[in-house]
């Protein structure tokens, strides 16, 4: 390596930092927007599922800074292979992140409307440990990523399994309130879009941890790989465990 | 414009010849899997869900390699700012087209459950339609990005909130044979989720259409600038009215 390689790489790590700095500041106002969701929909605070609500746009604009500046350290230094997988899987983590956050915001849109209804058992609280979990999740994640450890990683992909337990359990919570009173339909259809809009962002983190062991170990984790396979031909009828991508 | 620079911009013309490409390759791909999707549930032909569901992998490929492409030219011929942006909007189209794929294979795994139980009214070909819809948008959508029509991108805006309202009225059917019959409730339930997810495939087509606006005019539809305020303030007690993101 030369001196111009050498000014040049360390200006690529000065970018990276930066963008990764970025990164943990966007995920620590997704984790907001996660439990100010859950917390209004337990408490029914409109209040703060408001806020949860117009906190989204600082999220969104933090996406489109984030790729602006993936582009331009890209344009700027030319990275080499590994490093330009870096700035991809930053860019990719990002738009997980977004889509965490607008998650969030739904659940705080619901939120308004379902002040406004009978609450349906205790099933708002269970919600909220779901969605604590989730956050959990991701502030691991974040943690993981920073400090490119695999094996945390792996180990958030295999809690999502709890999540997704959590989510079919209350799919049937929800399938009873609804049988023993019609006029519970309308509330639980919103509850269960929400039950299903957690599930989902848990399904993010583990796309965030995904990149962390594939950034780590240059390799995709064994656990995806199997559920990949799984997701595509294990369909039996149980309605429950129809899993929402994208 | 001296030679070299000249060399360079052609290049750089040639490459963003065969990513558009792609693009189009790809746009084909997805409409053959909402259709595809679409058309198995009202036929009830699990054979053709399952060849959806296989499918998908195609487009997740398609996208990976996109992306790599996308990166590839960036690094390679450090486009200006212009340039970059068409890039980065091409980054972003095939993000979208990405997520209508997993929506209809999402679509595909829900009938192959749906094909075991009693059909609910004519529902599914209501959906038939609201996924044809979608799908002809998505088609007019992909020729205004190759012809950077921006009249034509914003007349697929405005088409958007016909599906909207397919929807809402589906919504109404569902609540109805609910309420008549708790037996249908599980599967009201599923045609629900299928009935939000071509809803949102419609944003995304939208979101597309947002993106060749933006690369045409420099600026972001009226349209959706308006509807953006909306859907922050504009949340009465209407449950159909809740729009999910992400």
């Amino acid at each position: 390596m030369n001196d111009t390689e050498r000014h040049i790489a360390s200006a690529f790590d000065r970018d990276l930092e930066g963008i990764q700095a970025q990164i943990m500041k966007m995920g620590g106002l997704v984790e907001q927007a996660i439990m100010g969701a859950a917390v209004s929909l337990e408490t029914r605070d409109d209040e703060l599922a408001t806020k949860v609500r117009e906190n989204d746009r600082a999220i969104d604009k933090m996406e489109e800074l984030l790729n602006e500046e993936a582009a331009r350290v890209i344009a700027l230094r030319a990275p080499t292979a590994s490093d330009l997988r870096i700035v991809l899987s930053v860019m990719r983590m990002s738009a997980n992140l977004e889509r965490i956050g607008d998650l969030s915001k739904n659940m705080a849109k619901r939120t308004t409307v379902l002040v406004q209804m009978q609450p349906i058992g205790s099933t708002a609280s269970s919600l909220r440990r779901m969605a604590r979990e989730v956050e959990l999740m991701l502030k691991d994640a974040l943690d993981a990523y920073i400090q490119r450890d695999a094996a945390l990683a792996q180990d958030v992909i295999e809690r999502d399994a709890d999540v997704d337990q959590m989510y079919n359990t209350l799919f049937r919570e929800f399938l009873t309130f609804m049988l023993e009173d019609p006029r519970n339909i309308t509330a639980c259809m919103h509850l269960h879009f929400i039950a299903k809009n957690i599930e989902r962002m848990g399904d993010h983190v583990t796309s965030i941890c995904e990149q962390v062991v594939f950034l780590t170990t240059g390799q995709l984790p064994e656990e995806t790989r199997a559920k990949l396979d799984n997701t595509s031909t294990d369909m039996g009828p149980r309605p429950d465990l129809v899993k929402d991508e994208g």
